[in-house]
């Protein structure tokens, strides 16, 4: 466990304590966050351009918390003026912001956001499920107080375990609660205490996924062993070629602007004259490889690649586009 | 996904349309079963005989019900007079049960209990992480509405997949409720749609600890394959096996009554001049294998046995009756 709890803090690229792994999946580490930070009294800001977002804003509402979400149209990202705006309107405690959103294949920036939350004394809560290890993410220097990820992403271990990790700004923050959690599970005092974040000595607390969790401890180490930097480098070198490829066969990509793609999840529109299904079909049966339609607000408008840890490389890239081309000959042919 | 709904049908005796397995380790079910069977409005008694009862009503407590607790010193278990008094004066909407006491080694009775329950317009909540598959249930003919298992005990598989289940009236009381249950990971509508218990097209909800429910559908198959009543004759044999010895050591067995023995968990009281800490220790240490102390009401006063499953198997008992044997020369030898 103090392996895992260090490989996460280089993995976030943070200092904090309250570092762990959440015995669930990515989901439950969002609930996870959401659960230990919110109370009825409480604002939150979400910024929805994808399905993270209204979910997180789900989950909020759920609690009873007070939400207002910043819309953006999908294959958008939100710029500081934008949450500025929003943060000035609603005087939310927290923000929730989503790093990679892979229903749209969009990186948000991150540049100036801790800073701009901490001046209007709210907290910045990040989802990072499809991005870490994909994209540069430093939890501290950029000011995020809250940070979650997903095992099964670019970290490339099976799903089930979730590493998550609160600034001190946060954890004073849940010190200061007045109800306690509505979960035993997620409770974050008690996970403190099981992981032995807290100083005291270990507390059992429930069990964890035992094998998931030592997957998790090798994936964590690869990526160190690895290097973050050079992590980040594979992944972007591997979605430049892809996004090239995709053009080449005279495809339209999704997100316009390069700089904000998202390298582990690229989204390029379903073409005019196919149905997506049968392109994803035809990949599965011909090649055995999966992609995915879109999701949530991207649902049938998009086809989504994902490539991303252990998959992340230049030989799948060009696998897949041969493949694609295959697929966009058969499916137009089929429909003749 | 099927044959994990249809392997837990089997394994708890039911024809519960909504049978599926939640995403994480056992606490995780008990708060599935809690978070959407509970409201704010709701009273629940609960059975504490040992750690179990005392988690659940602390769960309950967090979501805002009243709970009320029937108490009973650890090592003890249930009477249906004890239920039938605590259900007239309380008129609680849900009552949960343990049915492995694995903190005290308590099998409770469970014959009448479903059938008391709903002549007082009670749901009856029954927590089997530690026996299912250890001793008979037979969820259906019981009357038992809500039931969940570990996937780890004596299925024999990794931790990090839980089995549940709910009755038609336990369903009924779900559709009834007029607020979210406070969590998204765990709302069993949603869940009903990603299994495809609800006659819908499946619905993407969140992402299953997918070699979890791999390893748990082959513990199912397992199971099935050597069939439910071998396996409860399995781990009585070797229960009444481990009981003998222990007492043939010279030890005293924890529960009294041998009808209400856990098979897979045996309690002993910790010996007159021993420590636990340095029998587990010496056990670990000398012969490589765990057995463990007491936990939350039995802590310091006996140590526990786990024989469940893969483990449960008359050469695993006379392995240990030897190392326990040499723990007892040897722990004894230390303090003179």
């Amino acid at each position: 466990m103090d392996d895992i709890k260090a490989g996460i803090q280089y993995a976030f690229q943070t200092q904090n304590r309250l570092t762990l792994a959440i015995s669930g999946t990515g989901h439950c580490a969002m609930e996870a966050a959401l659960i230990n930070l919110l109370e009825g009294n409480d604002t939150m800001l979400v910024g929805t351009n994808g399905i993270w977002g209204q979910r997180a804003a789900d989950i909020a509402r759920r609690l009873g918390a007070k939400v207002h979400e910043l819309l953006k149209p999908p294959g958008e990202y939100f710029t500081l003026q934008d949450i500025q705006e929003g943060l000035a309107q609603h005087k939310p405690s927290m923000l929730f912001i989503t790093h990679g959103e892979s229903s749209t294949g969009v990186l948000q920036p991150l540049e100036g956001l801790g800073e701009l939350c901490h001046r209007h004394g709210c907290l910045l809560l990040v989802d990072a499920v499809a991005s870490l290890g994909g994209a540069p993410i430093l939890m501290d220097q950029q000011g995020i107080d809250v940070l979650y990820t997903g095992s099964q992403k670019a970290l490339s271990a099976p799903p089930g375990s979730s590493p998550i990790s609160f600034s001190e700004r946060a954890r004073e923050k849940m010190l200061r609660r007045k109800t306690r959690p509505p979960s035993f599970y997620l409770d974050m005092d008690c996970l403190a205490s099981y992981w032995g974040c807290s100083g005291e000595p270990r507390m059992y607390h429930h069990t964890v996924p035992i094998s998931g969790i030592f997957c998790l401890r090798e994936a964590l180490a690869i990526l160190a062993e690895q290097g973050l930097e050079n992590s980040w480098e594979q992944h972007q070198a591997v979605c430049t070629r892809l996004c090239q490829g995709l053009q080449d066969l005279g495809l339209e990509l999704f997100v316009k602007e390069e700089a904000v793609r998202l390298p582990t999840v690229t989204t390029v529109r379903v073409p005019e004259g196919y149905n997506w299904k049968e392109i994803t079909a035809f990949l599965m049966d011909k090649h055995s490889i999966e992609i995915s339609g879109g999701l949530g607000p991207t649902a049938g408008k998009v086809l989504r690649i994902g490539l991303m840890g252990y998959n992340a490389t230049q030989d799948n890239v060009d696998r897949l586009l041969r493949a694609l081309r295959d697929a966009l000959q058969h499916c137009q042919h089929s429909r003749l």
